[in-house]
């Protein structure tokens, strides 16, 4: 069966990652970036803060959501959130290339699907019509 | 039983929101900023953007993690994301605020733990020592 949703988060928690990468600001930004166009996401901003004494975080926000990462340098570990929206982004490609480029040794991950289409129709007190994530005739830019 | 964690993710579903608001790129932003307040959180960064021809998006970076929000005002709907860290910051009385001032009739809720302590602790190759969401003695700014 195939669910009609807004969107997709992956949610993902990268354990055992190289910890000077995870306290580099400037490669985590260059990363999280890099990974939202491998998806073939369209970037619209990127917000990114060095932490005293340690750790990074930063979000991507592009035309069809959000990445956004956490680091405890001092713990290896890295909390990541990949949101996208639409078909023409595969937030597993921003997966594979973070788990690669903060050398993750170990990584759990949970998918949660974001504006069940279903669920927002049934909840509604009017006749919404057909949904998509973004205006069909007028492209979202 | 109390289970040790870095962060409390929650991630909310808004629907038959007020689409107005919804549509407002200043409200949304301003919203957003004053829900981190409330919670007690410190922000660090705020970046937000409109879309063409309708909706926003955007992310508050917090000293204690991030709140995203994504609105699609043609359904009512918007998605939000307020992944907390540590005990002074608590992210429902953000949720309230976002339930009021998006004037979401109906909204679900779904509340995901970030760096489990055990697991975190399980994973490493290394003697970890206390774990923490930020240094103890040498307080994250």
């Amino acid at each position: 069966m195939k669910i009609e949703q807004l969107g997709r988060h992956i949610l993902v928690e990268f354990y055992n990652c190289d910890k000077e990468v995870l306290n580099n600001h400037a490669l985590i930004e260059k990363y999280m970036n890099e990974a939202a166009i491998k998806a073939k996401a369209t970037i619209v901003q990127s917000a990114f803060h060095m932490f005293n004494p340690w750790g990074v975080s930063g979000a991507v926000i592009i035309q069809e959501s959000h990445l956004t990462i956490h680091t405890w340098p001092e713990y290896g570990y890295a909390a990541v959130d990949l949101f996208t929206c639409g078909d023409s982004v595969d937030p597993w490609v921003a997966f594979d290339y973070l788990a690669e480029t903060l050398k993750s040794e170990k990584s759990e991950t949970t998918e949660v699907p974001r504006g069940l289409v279903d669920k927002i129709k049934h909840y509604s007190k009017e006749d919404l019509g057909t949904i998509t994530f973004k205006p069909v005739d007028n492209a979202a830019s």
